[in-house]
């Protein structure tokens, strides 16, 4: 049978989520615990392979189990993983599956957090580890409106890491500025799905139209370009919060994984197809 | 003349605010990263004197330093604080304080946060530092009815480590409990002040009626008893913050700093005052 599990983790100290050799990944991590108390390796698929450094408080996975392991240890297992699991990753919730759930392929839409401080005397330290500092005055106004030319659908690659064989092109929903309480600046970030280092770079290019480097028509004007940009920056992980993945309820499940398997497949022969 | 400093500092490597010989606290980091700046040995009076463990976004000193110096540094101060600090404390605002202003005697009253999670899966990831775990489910409507008993006025010494010749009457004004969005649950303590491990003894009385082994009549029948007592544990440091100091506007600081050292004084020979 098929477990869910919602899980939260402090990137700081992570080589990001998905096995390395001889690097300390979430994947590896959670998978040890759970072979440790299932006494059976068990493998993750995860809604969203978080880079080094970059966090998560709404991670989503599947695991495969038999359903007599689930049946002996089910009703004890979120609490045995809270005693095995370091406190930098937490597993939140764990239950079974609905028919057709795949945490990668069923998910609709991802959610990002980027939170990111101007302030001269740097990060509130409860708060460092998840605030990236920013060395000068930022315009959250001119980083929204220039935001706003980015919604939709469009092929991204001008802002993503070159992956062979994986298409670029993404729905981006949302991509909102705004300065909390406490004076931090934070974007909330939505898309059905995100390349590799998208975020960052479109908060790296935000970045200079908040400082007035560059004009706020700049980064649609490098979005339009096509091909990655070279004065794109991209920000600094430690800003950076997988928040929510969002998933049809049960009858869609399966639909929209067949879907988003077979529109990858058409459009480029998606990498993880083989 | 008199400079006011507001500070934030997440408490989990230092031992505590007050200087310890062979010890790494927050008042002789600070203090050595002003006399690096100033060239002048600077020392720092404070409204709070937090614990080892213990956090403060909202804490506030005082330093008086040389006109001429102020006049020549003053406009960088908070930049060169910045760059001399190390990331788990931060100088937040520095400006020259009213006539009077005395930041420990001026005080009217100091707020803090407890924040604590009966999660069975623990503390979030990147909120562990300032989140103490209970390892139970706790009913935070007991643990309010509890607090509502010792409000006001009351010699606290049940709740005070002993401190020779220093009087234990505080008026404790607000101790709230709320669940945040998150589910954490979060106490609001404000008083005049606290004597040593007031909070965190309050809280740790109000976690037992809140876990339901003791009633909600427990922790003022405590408080009534007028001593010590060995049954109420001091809950961790890890989630108390000092978050906010009161002071009158600027025409009242100077009497309230002289009615506070008088009001000690006379009650039990403050120490103070020698």
């Amino acid at each position: 049978m098929r477990l869910r599990l919602d899980l939260s983790y402090d990137g700081t100290d992570f080589a990001g989520w998905a096995l390395q050799p001889g690097q300390r990944t979430v994947q590896a991590t959670v998978e040890d615990a759970l072979g440790t108390i299932l006494r059976v390796p068990t493998g993750l698929t995860v809604a969203g392979r978080t880079d080094a450094g970059v966090h998560a408080t709404g991670q989503v996975a599947h695991a495969d189990v038999a359903t007599q392991v689930w049946a002996t240890i089910g009703g004890s297992l979120l609490r045995r993983l809270a005693g095995v699991l370091p406190a930098d990753v937490r597993v939140r919730a764990v239950a079974g599956a609905p028919v057709g759930f795949d945490a990668r392929f069923s998910a609709l839409t991802r959610r990002y957090a980027y939170r990111l401080t101007d302030a001269a005397w740097g990060s509130e330290p409860l708060r460092r580890h998840d605030t990236a500092p920013w060395p000068s005055r930022l315009d959250p106004g001119a980083m929204q409106e220039a935001a706003s030319h980015l919604l939709g659908e469009h092929d991204f690659a001008a802002y993503c890491r070159r992956r062979k064989g994986a298409t670029t092109i993404r729905t981006l929903q949302r991509l909102d500025w705004e300065r909390d309480p406490s004076g931090v600046l934070v974007a909330t970030v939505e898309a059905d799905a995100f390349c590799h280092s998208m975020v960052r770079s479109l908060v790296g290019a935000l970045l200079e139209v908040g400082a007035g480097q560059r004009p706020t028509t700049w980064p649609a004007a490098v979005l339009s370009a096509g091909a990655r940009d070279p004065h794109v920056n991209v920000a600094p992980a430690r800003g950076l919060t997988l928040l929510h993945v969002t998933y049809p309820d049960a009858a869609g499940l399966a639909e929209r994984a067949a879907l988003t398997r077979r529109r990858r497949s058409a459009i480029d022969g998606c990498r993880q197809l083989g």
